[in-house]
């Protein structure tokens, strides 16, 4: 076994890391340093430290990182449209690699020589986390307790908590009937009944959205204005990033918006179920792809569409911090520079509809040119005839060779 | 001028074409065939037989393609998931290829020189007909009225068909409100009040779907049959391709599902507002990436997401008679003999939900390896200690070199 | 340690498989059956038999698979101009996937639970050979010993072969300067002075050809004969594949053809430093460009090119077995169908230059409508300005607005 | 006819240019302003000045443009590694931006209304000058006099020179064997006996370097230095970016380098035969891949390698003032800031070939991790088995459900 002198938990204070808190302070015989972030999971981040401190730990971080999730993470990521294999929005994935960042710095300013996580060694979690600690600081050591221990099922954790007198609570003891996981941008749901893909979940499930059925009969319209590819103000009012989020939230979830059942290809190899609640991450997806649509120019928007599921797959399988996502990067904030106007939604019972979209500075729609009525010599019909007969010779060259 | 003796016309036996008809009579002093093709528009197609004889037409087509055209153009299409700028179902540009193949086939029968049809020069159907006739048929000459008259407004069409005794309907004389496209797979709306992209389309445009709000307010289960990544099967019972399509726009169409509103890129070089409604193709496209996801592996899945694009535009651009087009879908295809299941859909005021999904022959979904409780050794976890390393070793090498 | 009964080892007779064949024998207590292939190494194999034999094996395979690796796997990979990371041809990945196919085959025929290969923990070899193993029986159990054992030297284990008395030629006492790997298509070299990628290898570390100062001072022309983009013929002599390629070898070789000196990303995150001889290989690469160049669509000529990069990474990181490469195989044959003509070569002292292509049946170069000279109106000139003009457009709006 | 006041020719002082700026003065009664530039074409370019006042030319641009075009075009452009076709180099491509853009800038200055160049109707170059102008100028009238007039063979414009006093040198009224473009990166052969693929073009024709066969018999090793990618020494000497592809282009041309014999396909639409020498480009490619392959991670080289026949594509096509191109060298040129260092290279009768590279600041190459000796722990083969199992992990299940 490794010698370790103190290492940094991604700590949440739940059941599942105060049991790793515990397990790392007797198997290693070291310090802990937690680490517990708000990224707008919507839990108090605050009851983290009573219950460090009476597990003995010395060095407490807590941090409110939702502005930067969301500026940093979330935002550079939508302008890429961002879709893994055409549904899933990558809610969890993108909140890893800044939990990584945070920590390796954290253990830069504690001096620990290690970090550890809570995810296990069957998700993509544990890759994300590890490929950002790795990259981030290339000598420090990793813990994964869940591909260590024997404590194999969450009666042996509960077992465990007892024997350690870890404080549990109740509604833990219960056991949550699904492994969820939850940050500004999303609430994710696996596990339990979830493992069967051909049984629908229960309405009782979803916890950020009402149902489409519960949603109000009256639809509600929703102005979204960009700038440079990222959404400035909603309805006319200026919000910084995590706000906008946050009020996307809301009026998705209240609109019955933003629900995913799906089957996902993970990483590690097998296929998972998963449900998902996205309620402001799919208005701001439709927006934003309205946005473009009048603002692109086409070429740039196939470029980018070609290269958007590499994209996705990057940040699904925890590649946010090596080079290759970062060239990508590069070429999706230049395309954005023109992404500037504003898109009106029609938000209704799950239905996010596009009803209008401008822009003042950088509209490329030229209604001079495209109208069905008379254009006044703004376009020329007969260049089309040249135009079809050189993009169809190659055609015609083989067509006679019978080919 | 070219002399042209006999020419094959794609006739809908409306306004346009019937201008076209005497127009090609006067213009070339040619005869001219007329071919009406039943491709689900939900129009008679009859009547254009009475319209086409009066003019003086001899040698009169008409087809009943509705089945060809699902079998053999929009199910393949669908094996890709395919989807032109994100948004985009291709309604349009599938059938195309189809009216072009049936044209030429009638010139060969007929032995005509020429074909024309009732595009006008702005617009991507002129190119995906034109292609397709010299894909399929390298001399044939092509005229395109719109490209080379001077009838360049509603008004002098009329004065034309007035004065040359071509009947012309009441609702023609005042004129539609919209350019309108429709056939088994979508209608579409252009031009007119839609030509401002800021603006909604007002509520009467749509003509194949009631508004989410309209629509009943008890949701409707649904269970897809896929055999080789088509729909067999409804609800239990074997159809057809067609009624498979003709049946999905129906419960589509009565539950406010498939109304798109969108900017799109022309391959003509301008940008366009469109409308649709494509109430079937948007439950086959949910249901058939649902069906994927537990029937593909993963990397095949990822090569199909990585072509789409490309195969999207393709199609968008008219190249479905060319080689490269082919190609990709003997690719498409060959990933498809595996997708066979059911997938069950909730549909609810335009949402379309996915609750279930299983295959007993070829599901690679493995609950065994998946689940959350112990899995008895299917999986170890220990494996992914590597598997992390190895992939970040180039990270940390990198890393080390302060990069 | 798990419980093995009998184990298929890849044995090439040398003194690492002899040490491994040895070292399982004595650690799993199981029987050993041993697998030799001539692949084209240029070594003889029935040696093999009477090493396999004094070591105690009952069961000996020794095939001669020359004929199946070129036609089954260097040929389909040739057709698709397959290079990896823009230098390497491939020469030790492709026979990977062949003998882990058989290495699976004469498990399944002598009732065998596991297989072993002598490919070490940091190369790719280990990869290949595993991942074709758990495509094709997904149960097998695999030894790798490199990555168990404590040999961790040369010296360790000539230790081992003294001690377990263990025949060892001479030459091996002494050592190779280099770690080598040959089948039909290369030879190559890595490992010792090559570690530092800064200092040039020596003359006399290349065994297959001669170098370009060496080779004859008169060049020599070759004619190569395509069928679906296979080398049938060689100066008109009608050849088997494994023929061909000997053959190609042997001209290549002598006439200095076909070094690289290169450094490589390895699938396990490493670069390494390796020189490669490829005569034959690098002749074919260059005479089917040269044929598809003349029979090919443009269009199919750059699908095949973007794809290529792909196709070569994974044949490189040993899926060749997997889904994903199969359906790139089969979009890559379908575009071969016409590749059909024959190539001139001009071969001197390292250089391959093409002086000349044609195909009687399938050439798409129409010298009437190329020609400089006037082409009696195969082409109207006039058509390209329409072209241009459409092609500009979204450009040209664009520039209206200043971007 | 267009009304033109003032027109920006590209002139070159040759027959074909002189004749259209007669033909522009006569046809369209307009001003003529010549344009001549210095792009390393290897002629004189003030004779030009003489003939443009000949003709009564008054406004006269001669530009020695050879810095800015290796600068900000050919550099660029290798920075990707750019080959068109697997083959072709780009050297004509490459130029028509530069001359595209000082034409306009002209036409600014001059207040000229239009643009007028010497290029057909049937090839590549028409396309790239046009694109570029409507890019730069979207407003521009464009005259291509290829298109327009019926001079359509060398007797008719020597008749029209002779008609109008253009003094025409001697070897043009023989005329030139060869259709030929030159600049500092290439030069490029065209028509007559090459416009049969199957033939081999003669010895004569060749400008620029000795055949392989009447190259030194002794090799010439040369030290490249690289920064950020682009070179900026040679053999310890630092020089400019032209003076660079001068001394290679000498070193090449004299050790028979470059040579390249090819068939190619238009982006107008049809197959062409074309030869070229590239013999500093072709040195520089071979140099920059190496650079790049100790100093690039390998996700970042495959992701370029992946894009750059997308890149060449549109380079060739005549798009390098796109936006899509502009987004795609922001990617490119943001991986190229470590590539630094040098690289050695052999030249001897027509070989390229890397014999050593290295960097101290920038290299990835890692020889602990690497060795074939013992690493000293630098590198757990254990880990492989984890990522060989979890890479397997969808084949195996697919495998036991037989597929």
């Amino acid at each position: 076994m490794k010698k370790i002198n103190k290492v940094v938990l991604a700590f949440s204070g739940g059941l599942d890391t105060s049991v790793i808190l515990k397990w790392l302070q007797d198997t290693y015989q070291c310090e802990v340093v937690t680490f517990t972030a708000d990224i707008g999971q919507g839990e108090e981040v605050e009851p983290a430290r009573a219950k460090a401190k009476q597990l003995g730990v010395k060095e407490i971080y807590i941090d409110d990182l939702r502005e930067e999730f969301v500026r940093d993470f979330v935002f550079p990521m939508f302008r890429a449209n961002t879709i893994y294999e055409g549904e899933y929005l990558l809610g969890t994935s993108i909140a890893r690699p800044l939990i990584a960042k945070r920590q390796i710095e954290i253990a830069k300013e504690t001096g620990a020589d290690a970090v550890s996580h809570g995810a296990t060694g069957k998700g993509n979690d544990q890759v994300r986390f590890e490929l950002g600690y790795y990259a981030l600081q290339p000598d420090i050591q990793v813990i994964a307790p869940w591909r260590e221990w024997n404590l194999t099922s969450r009666e042996k954790l509960l077992q465990y908590a007892e024997q350690h007198n870890i404080p549990v609570e109740m509604k833990k003891k219960t056991g949550s009937p699904y492994s969820m996981d939850a940050n500004l941008l999303h609430i994710s749901y696996e596990g339990r009944v979830l493992e069967d893909p051909a049984v629908e979940p229960e309405e009782l499930m979803w916890r950020w959205s009402v149902s489409p059925e519960k949603a109000p009969d009256v639809p509600e319209y929703l102005d979204v204005e960009f700038r440079c590819g990222d959404v400035v103000a909603l309805n006319g009012v200026e919000l910084s990033p995590a706000r906008v989020l946050e009020k996307l939230n809301t009026l998705g979830g209240k609109n019955g918006i933003g629900r995913l059942d799906l089957v996902e290809n993970r990483y590690v190899g097998m296929k998972s179920r998963g449900c998902y609640e996205t309620p402001g991450g799919s208005i701001l997806l439709r927006a934003h792809r309205a946005m473009e649509s009048i603002t692109l120019d086409r070429e740039v928007a196939h470029l980018k569409d070609d290269l958007m599921p590499r994209y996705a797959e990057l940040i699904y399988n925890g590649y946010w911090w090596s080079p290759e996502r970062r060239m990508l990067q590069v070429l999706i904030d230049a395309s954005q520079e023109r992404v500037n106007g504003w898109v009106r939604l029609k938000l209704y019972k799950g239905n996010i509809t596009v009803v209008g979209r401008d822009s003042h500075t950088d509209s490329l729609f030229d209604p001079n040119i495209a109208t069905f009525e008379d254009d006044a010599g703004a376009y020329n019909q007969r260049d089309a005839a040249g135009f079809i007969k050189l993009n169809a010779l190659r055609l015609r060259i083989a067509a006679k060779r019978q080919r």
